[in-house]
Order: C-alpha cells, then sequence, then structure tokens
C-alpha cells in the first residue's frame, strides 16, 4: 500500500468553498428533478417551486355564524324603535356556519339578534351591514394566489394553506439519495454474537445515516466492502449511478484513506486530501462521474465531524435551502486547554450552569471514543490562529443539547460510582426536564471542582489515615472557606478484583508484594487509592514492593478491564465492578461514600431533586440489588460546615 | 341541537394542570408497555429505561497506529546512541491500527519510528511506554456501563454509543396514537374535483396530523364522520379503544362543540369545556374510557392552537420527555392592538428586522384564516390583564419561523402585484437563505411603513392627479426628510374587470354609472382607487352616480374574486387577477408601478438581492408572460431624492 505522505492541509471553509465551486458548475448540486406528492404527505419536504391556489377557499360566500341570511338593504332603517319584520324563505334563511349564502344574499344576522314572530316572520332591531358575518370567497385563499414560494420547507400549517387552496399535489425536491459505503475487512455488522479479538463492529454508517436523514437526505447504507481496490472501485461505481452523493468511510486503518484516494484519482478526480482540523484531517472531497464523492476518515468522531462538515452543506443544498444555524452559548472554561497551531480543533465539551455561570470542561479528545460524543453538550472550536486557552477564558460553544436542558443539569464531579447511574435514571423518570451529567476525576478532583465552582456536588469517599474518618478532614483542609453538606449516598465494599476461579489464589492485600502477580492500581486522587495506600501503611507494606504499583487507570470498571484482560493479576475496587465484567471479588473494607454539596445550591432544584430521588425506596433496592452496597444512610445529613 | 351556553372560562395553565392532573392519577398519561426496537432504526425515539452495554469497545486491546507491537520492558534503555534491535515474530509483531495486540505484548511503536535492518530485525532508537499507542478494553465503553439514561431523545451519536456498547436491540417507549376524528356533514376530501357550495375541503386532521408527527407521536386520521350523534358515539368508542389520545375536530358550526360536549360527558368525562383563550375557546378536555379525549374547535387556526396547548403536552408526558422551549424574540409591535381583556389572545404576526429593530406587525384575526398561520412569523401571546399595546411597544413574539431567516427577509410594504410574488420565487431560488415578505397594504400605506422604518421597501404606483407624475410626489410630501431612491419594477395595464362573456356589456368607465352596474372599489389610499379618481374627474363622473363606489375591497384578487361572485359587475384592477380567475378585462391605462426604496437600505443585501434578481431576463420572461405587463424599465432608477 503506497502512502501519499503529502496530505494538504487547507481550512475547511477553503475546500469547502472550492468543493462547492467545482460541483456548482458540474452541476453535482442541482436538485434534480421535481417529484409529484400529495400535499398531506409533504411534510418536511422541500417545495420544487411555488405552489399556486387552484381554488379559492372559500369558494363560495359562506356564512361565519349561525343565524340568518339576509339582503342588506331590506334590513336599513331597523332600529329598537322601529323594529323591521323579514318574511323567512323569501327575506331570511336560515344558516349554519360554513354554509353557503343564497344568491342575491348579502348579510347574516347573528341567531342571537333574531326575535321569532312566528314561524314564517322573523323581527330584526338593528340594520345588517352589506358582508357582514360572510366569509366572501378567496377571503383565506384567492385562486391563483402564490401560497408557498419555491424551496420552502413544509410546516404542518402549510399543509393546510395548500389543502385549502386545492393544491392537493404538489411538486417538491427529491430527498439526495446518500450512498454510505463502511469498508474494511475486520468490520463486523452489529448483533453478532461471538466478538473476535480484531472485530469491530460498524456502526459509522448507522450515525452518518441517522446525521443524513436529519438534514433531509435519503441515507442508503450499503454492505461492508472488505481491503480490496478492485472489490471497491465496482461498489464507487455502482454507487455513484444509484445515488446523488457517495460517502467512503474508510476504516480504521491510517493508510486506507490514501487507498480511497487512489481509487477516487482513478475514477474521477480528487479536489482535495486532507484539511487543517482535528480531528477529520485525512477527508477526501472528489467527484466520480459528476457526482460528489467523500471520503471520511474510520474513526467515529472524525466521521462524524467530516461529514457535518463537507456532507451536510452538499445536502442542504440540494434541496434548495441552507442549514438552520446551530445554537451557540458562551461558556467559561473550565481548564487550560492546548491545542496545535494551524489547526482548527474540535474539542468536546461538558456545560453546566452552576450559578451564574456556563462552565466548560473539555473531555477526552480521543477521535476514537463515541462516547466523548455521546457524552458532550457541546464542541468547542478553537481556531488555527490560537495555540488554546487559559482557564477562565470565554469561549463560544456549539450545543448539542438545548440550553434549556443543561440549565436544569445537575453537575457532579468527582469519583465515580455506580449508584450515580442509577440516580441518574430514576431522576429523569421523576423529572423528564431533568438530567445527571457526571464527570469522573476522582475524589479530590471533585473537591477541586467544587472549589472552583464548577460543580452542584461532588461524589466522595476520601479517607483520612490520621482519624480514619471520611470526608469531613479533607473538607477542612481543601475548602475551608465554603459552607458544604455532606449527603450520604452509600457504604459499598472496596476488595481485590481478580480474575474468575482466582488463579493466583489471592487472599488479600499482603499477596500483592507476590512476584508472581502483577497490580493495576487508581490514579492519584482517586480515593480509593487513598484507601490502598491507608491500609498498606496498616499492614506495614511498601508500595515498591507491589509490582504495577504505578500502573494507573481512572475509573473501577478500567481496573476491571485490565484485571479481565490479563494485564494485571488484581486491582482495588468496588464488587459491581468485579460483578459487571464477570470477575472475582475478595471484600476488604467497607468505605463510606457521600456527596459533597455547597449550600448554596442546597436549596435549588438541581439538588432538591436529587435528594428526592435517592429518598425513593425503588431507587434503594435497585442499587442494593447490584450487590456489595448499604444504603442505611443514604440521604442522611452526616456533617455541616458553615454558617450555622 | 340544545346549547351549552355557560362554557367555562378558565385560564388555560390552570386547564391543563387539572386536566394533566387527572389524568396522570387515573394513569392515562404512562408510556405504556415499551417496544424492542433495533438501536440502528432508534432515531427520534426515546428510550424506555437506561441503556447499558453489553460488551466493551474495544473488546480487546487494540493498536491505535500502524505500526509494531513490542513489550514495554523489551525497549527500555534504548535511544539515539544507544539503539536496540529487536527479533521480528518473537520481540515485535505488525500491527495496522484496529489489529489486537499479541498475548504479552503491550505497547505500540509508530512504524514511522521503526528502522528496519533485515526482514527479521527492527532497530529502535527510543523506549517504548507501557500501553502507548493501544486503546486499552472499554477505551470508548465499558460492559455494563450505562451508555443512555431513560427517556432520552436518541440521536445519530446515540446509535453509535449503543452499537459500540453492542447494545443492537434496545427498548423505547411507544410512539403514542393519537387519533384524529374529522367530523362534519360538510367536509369533503381534498383533491374532489368539483367542489360545490357548502363544501369544505376537510384538510384540519392533516394540519394536527402534521404537528403530532413533530412532537413524536403517530397520528391515525379518521374518516369523516357525519353530523349524527350515535354515529359519532360509536367511532369515538371505537378511537378510544385503539388509541391513546382522541382529538375529535369538532366541525365549524358553533353549536357542534357541545354535541361533542354532551356526547363526552355521555361517554365519560368532559373535565373542562371552555377556556380563556382566543381562538380556541370552546376546547374540551375529556375522557372516555381511561383515555384523553380532547374536541378542538372547527376553525383551522382554532384547532391548531388548541391542540399546541393540550395535546402537545400529552404527547411528550406520554414519551416521558418534556417539549423543547419555543425560541422567543423581543420585538417592537408597529400599530395598536386592541384585545378582550380576561382572555389570552394568540395574535399572528409578521416580524422584520429593518435597521436595527425588530417590528411585529399583527395580521389578520379570523380563526377561519389558515394562511395566517402560513404567513405568520411569529405569535403574540397578549396576556388576559392588559387590553393589548400601544404602537411602539415592546412585545416577546414566539417564533413560527427562525431569527435567521428573519433578519434575512426583505421586508416590502405597500401595494401589491403578483410581480412581488414572482419575485419571492426567484429570490429564494438565488439565495436560498433569503425570504421576501410582502404585506399589502395599499401605496399609501407602503409610504407610511416607511416613514415610520417598518419596511425595506414600498410598492407604490400613486399617480398625481395635478401633474400626472408618479409617486414622486407623494414621497416630496410624504417623506420630505427621507433619502428615497426610486427604482421601476413594472408597467402594468389596469382594466374593468368584468364578468366572463361581459353580460352588461361593460365598455368604459362611463358605463358605470348605469343604474344595472354594480361596481367593487379599493380601499383608499389604493393607488388603484387613486387613479380610478383621477379618471373619473378627467371624464367628469361624480362618484356618487356609481352603484358601489363605497365597497371597498384590498386587493385586486378581492375586487376579482367580488367580479366572480356576482356580487359586483365591475371593479378596477390589473389584467393578471381578471385572467387568474378566468373573468374578461377591459383596458383603462397603463400605469407605472415603482419600488421606494429608503437609501440607507440600498447597498445592504436584503435590497441588492432584489435588485440582482430583477435584473435577471427569466424573471422579466416570467412577468411579461403573465400578460398586461411591459417591464421596458424594470430594475431603472427613476428618481432620487436626498443627499446627493
Amino acid at each position: 500500500m503506497k502512502r501519499d505522505v503529502y496530505l494538504d492541509d487547507k481550512p475547511w471553509e477553503q475546500a469547502l468553498d472550492e468543493y462547492i465551486k467545482y460541483l456548482d458548475e458540474i452541476g453535482a448540486l442541482d436538485p434534480g428533478k421535481p417529484e409529484v406528492i400529495k400535499a398531506e404527505e409533504a411534510l418536511g419536504r422541500v417545495t420544487a417551486g411555488p405552489i399556486y391556489a387552484a381554488s379559492s377557499s372559500p369558494h363560495y360566500h359562506a356564512s361565519a355564524m349561525d343565524g340568518v341570511a339576509v339582503r342588506s338593504i331590506d334590513t336599513f332603517g331597523a332600529s329598537e324603535t322601529t323594529p323591521k319584520q323579514l318574511k323567512m324563505g323569501e327575506q331570511a334563511v336560515m344558516v349554519d356556519t360554513g354554509d353557503p349564502i343564497p344568491e342575491g344574499f348579502d348579510s347574516v344576522i347573528m341567531i342571537e339578534d333574531v326575535h321569532f314572530v312566528s314561524e314564517d316572520v322573523i323581527e330584526i332591531t338593528s340594520a345588517a351591514a352589506p358582508w357582514q358575518h360572510v366569509r366572501v370567497i378567496g377571503e383565506d385563499v384567492v385562486a391563483t394566489e402564490m401560497i408557498l414560494p419555491g424551496n420552502h420547507v413544509i410546516r404542518p400549517v402549510d399543509i393546510g394553506g395548500m389543502l385549502a387552496g386545492g393544491a392537493a399535489e404538489i411538486p417538491v425536491h427529491p430527498r439526495p439519495r446518500v450512498a454510505i459505503l463502511p469498508t474494511g475487512t475486520e468490520l463486523v455488522q452489529p448483533g453478532k454474537k461471538e466478538l473476535k479479538p480484531g472485530d469491530i463492529i460498524e456502526y459509522n454508517s448507522r450515525v452518518l445515516g441517522g446525521c443524513i436523514k436529519e438534514w433531509g437526505g435519503q441515507p442508503v447504507r450499503w454492505d461492508i466492502t472488505i481491503d480490496d481496490y478492485e472489490l471497491l472501485k465496482d461498489q464507487v461505481l455502482k454507487a455513484v449511478k444509484e445515488s446523488d452523493i457517495v460517502v467512503i468511510n474508510a476504516g480504521s486503518s491510517a493508510g486506507r484513506e490514501d487507498y480511497t484516494a487512489d481509487l477516487v484519482r482513478e475514477l474521477g478526480k480528487v479536489i482535495t486530501h486532507g484539511v487543517a482540523t482535528k480531528p477529520g484531517k485525512p477527508v477526501i472531497l472528489g467527484e466520480v462521474e459528476g457526482k460528489p464523492v467523500v471520503g471520511v476518515p474510520g474513526y467515529p468522531v472524525s466521521a462524524v465531524l467530516a461529514c457535518q462538515l463537507f456532507v451536510k452543506p452538499l445536502v442542504y443544498k440540494k434541496l434548495g435551502t441552507v442549514p438552520p444555524a446551530v445554537p451557540k452559548t458562551t461558556a467559561t472554561i473550565s481548564r487550560k486547554l492546548v491545542t496545535p497551531i494551524g489547526v482548527e480543533e474540535f474539542v468536546r465539551v461538558k456545560l453546566g450552569k452552576v450559578g451564574s455561570k456556563t462552565i466548560a470542561t473539555p473531555i477526552s479528545r480521543g477521535a476514537g471514543l463515541i462516547m466523548t460524543m455521546v457524552r458532550a453538550d457541546g464542541i468547542l472550536r478553537v481556531p488555527r490562529n490560537i495555540e488554546g486557552y487559559q482557564a477562565g477564558e470565554t469561549v463560544e460553544v456549539e450545543l448539542m443539547r438545548s440550553m434549556e436542558e443543561i440549565d436544569e443539569t445537575t453537575v457532579v464531579i468527582g469519583s465515580h460510582d455506580i449508584a450515580l447511574d442509577i440516580l441518574a435514571n430514576y431522576l429523569r423518570k421523576m423529572y423528564p426536564q431533568a438530567t445527571l451529567s457526571s464527570a469522573h476525576v476522582g475524589s479530590l478532583g471533585g473537591l477541586s471542582a467544587l472549589k472552583r465552582g464548577e460543580a452542584h456536588c461532588a461524589g466522595s469517599h476520601l479517607l483520612d489515615e490520621e482519624t480514619g474518618e471520611y470526608n469531613i478532614p479533607y473538607i477542612k483542609r481543601l475548602l475551608p472557606d465554603k459552607d458544604i453538606i455532606l449527603v450520604n449516598l452509600v457504604y459499598r465494599e472496596q476488595g481485590l478484583i481478580v480474575a474468575k476461579g482466582n488463579p493466583k489464589n489471592i487472599k488479600g492485600l499482603a499477596d500483592l508484594t507476590r512476584s508472581d502477580v502483577s497490580f493495576v492500581n487508581r490514579q492519584r486522587g482517586a480515593g480509593t487509592r487513598i484507601l490502598l495506600d491507608f491500609k498498606l501503611k496498616e499492614l506495614g507494606i511498601d508500595p515498591a514492593e507491589i509490582h504495577g504499583y504505578q500502573h494507573d487507570e481512572y475509573t473501577h470498571m478500567a481496573v476491571a478491564a485490565a484485571v479481565a484482560s490479563g494485564s494485571a493479576d488484581a486491582g482495588l475496587g468496588i464488587k459491581a465492578a468485579a460483578k459487571a465484567l464477570d470477575l472475582e471479588f475478595i471484600p476488604v473494607v467497607e468505605e463510606r461514600y457521600d456527596l459533597c454539596i455547597p449550600a448554596e445550591y442546597f436549596n435549588k432544584p438541581v439538588i432538591q431533586r436529587i435528594l428526592n430521588v435517592i429518598a425513593m425506596p425503588e431507587f434503594k433496592q435497585h442499587v442494593e440489588n447490584l450487590g456489595g452496597y448499604d444504603l442505611r444512610d443514604c440521604g442522611k445529613i452526616m456533617w455541616r460546615q458553615g454558617d450555622e
């Protein structure tokens, strides 16, 4: 496989402009032959031309009231003192709302204002103005009137307008057909039962398909093409015949984009290969047989961002419309962010409204992590010409969730516990508008976040080596000036997580010093690591004796995963993590896990909702069923620091 | 049909609260049994519970780069001065991105940093850190981790997260089935060829269906039920069995809601009948066999608003979510608006960004006019406790179009000409982001709007009686201090519009004084009326001699419609209006129709785009094809008043 190392490095806006200009010139972005569909099925479609009324509405003079139709001229002069009598059938005719006004009649008197003298004669006490209570022909829509302009996205009320004007069938732009070709020998379809090492679940085409649907296009997902140049060539040639736009998802191999670029170059033209963005750099903007062919990288985040930058504008162009503006917010960035100069980086951030500030916290930047897109609340685009931001700078963030949702989000930063996930779920159930956002940075990290005003609440299980007390000494030391209310969430068992069947026969912490045992540790600042150090000290064990003490992981689950994969023999963690990956668990100690809540937020809905949820018996039962938990103090205020 | 005159008159919020409380108590708003669907088909659906990962991603330690996998321990000590050699196959194994790391290996060296000494031996010049360039098991998703909480609306990236975590099938809340029952003997289905007087096209169910789809429900449109109590009763009983929510659209007869209320009362319970809103007052909030049954009024605007107020929250409740916030803007109201006290009125408004101000102009308030909803840019809710607004007051408007679209809208107020519709259409075609909004208030009304700063441009054909000159004398008189640029749009024939075959044998304006001829006039301030008065004066005709001189209509099409319906024998108007309704046209005079443009907007995109469009040959050809138009000066600057 040869390498095309001289990738372009254009600003993406320039690459897109050039690409659209090229495609426009060859007519590749024209909407194509209109489709004629029923107006009533046209929701969300785009008019291919102006829609004119075929008939008027009303198409006859209609009564706007229940009453009697009259000739206004017959009523002139009627008053309280000089009532007028009209003969039913001749001078007055009963009409209901919507009934036609009889020929020659021009006015309606409301039934409430009519006095029946006999069955045949009515009396009125005021004159009827011409055309009063009459909906004249064309009052709503006049035949030949333009109801909608072309290139208009049809809303529910527009359907009403068209049908009222007799436009029952209308021309709309066809939905652009976008073929998505996943490529890669290692790909397997979702739902495969036994995954082999090296298998990669093909989900990018599903994500991109969802995006294209949201943009108004029609995604057509192709079967996986294995890595075979001739085979892929055949598929691309077939795809450009059947589709308006072709997206080739290049698999995850770094060399594979070049292979795709060569193929596009052989079959047509590569306009750009490589843009100055991160992720998404090795995108290919090409054309084959008059159709746009876009090669997007294999990593999921790169694939989504590349499609948003380069496929989205093509879909909208073909529909004769423009993409809706992406909602944005300004936020304060919570920590220093370093980005490469010369490259526009798309950084995923969590957003939280804490106090009066919206805080943006960058999350993991790996292009291979789809969960960063799932968890992100927004995208921070860092311009090419700067090297990042200092903590506290104001930035603009493109929203991935609505600002209302973010405003109603409880931000929990600190140590992770599975009970928080369960809490998140019950919270949403009980309060549909509410969300729990939890970031896992360890117990000490959580207290720091409280100090910086970036969280409503921190999850913490910090054992004080001297007093054997949980959390309180740390809060006193780290947050001396803050009013903090400490609420217990759970007690939980911490223990050694070992492989199934415990093949190394590990019985306790003392075994960690054995030369045949490798350990996986938690990062500095994690409550679990502090607990380990406390226990090792109690037992008189020197950490240097433990093989793997320097091997850090950031969550209980990552520790469990390391054991499951065989890269370590043991790690300290919670029982639920061991249970989740079907591993063995050797209890070491019961510890206390509290929520540290600044008093200023305690009575706000973001916290009160949380407290209401953890008071629910269903919640407690659910957590206890996980095993290794005790909720005897759940919801109890353990301690309070501050002004009372 | 008996009348239930004692309608409730509750604030709608109170009625809704009571209704939801009632329905919640009987469990009518629970989401119901989850549906299990493929995650890849779940776009826009709502999770019925938390989605947990069934497997980890990656599920094996994977190479993050193309390179060689090594044991990091074998590389320690390697440097530029002390390179290390590793044996391929034993100490080093070639891996591509995504390949599994062989058992016992823990690190990857990028291919760029590897020097091949021979086929079997590589040389490295720096040590490899443990786990460098390795995507460890669970780096993205760890088995058992919560990927999504319950009651979460699934986005494209969420599909990726679920599939990455092996959650290929997931439980979602069923889409609430909403039965829509149109009722009324006068209703006919859209597309009916020959409409009889009294026929009303049934389009409300289509509009409501579109709304329900947008809210995430599943609309089920029922056949039209004629006005027959027992028949409707059968249908409602059937509908509550098959659906989660039933909407009865009560037809347009004012008495019919009572009939529906009686029926709901007989079959179940009426919680509220009547709320203090306009339109939408006679809404019925009921329950039959445990299902919500909502009766909405027959007029289309009332029907839509009532559904937005009362059905939308039910649909979202059943989905476990909350409706997205309606975007709002503040605007300056352009004219006095009087509303009834004690009633919350929903006033449709046009919005325009003219200069720095967003101007809200109320449009027609008829509940029967669906086109008011099509044309509206927003809804102004006037609270119950006030009687309206003075011109110039600041109001909050709920947006029906995006603010970006409104910012890009050219606001044309003044006399209407069909060429403006054609202009609107070409504009959208040439500039997809642009919109033309035209309000038809006559030529003088247009100049007043310019004076008040409410329009970018006014369409005007005002003939000065003394000089015989168009527009200029009026601008000098009415806008003496404003820089105005006058650009010609068209010359057009004005003439008498008469019935087909000209049965009254009308030859010219002189015939209007005949006693057997009735006339339909344009409103005061309309250029056409001024033209008429000028011509009558020339001919020495006294307007008092013309039968119907006082009968006003507001548009050319309304005049033509009056002639077509027989309510008048003749009216003065443009040829295109006569042609549109298949009427006869007797030319009277050619007049000039100009665009009056304040110089301050002339170089802004909102005006420059318009000038570019009217310069297009296709536009000119299209207008000339209508007949009665001459575009010899189209786009020409006719005159300029002001600072040069």
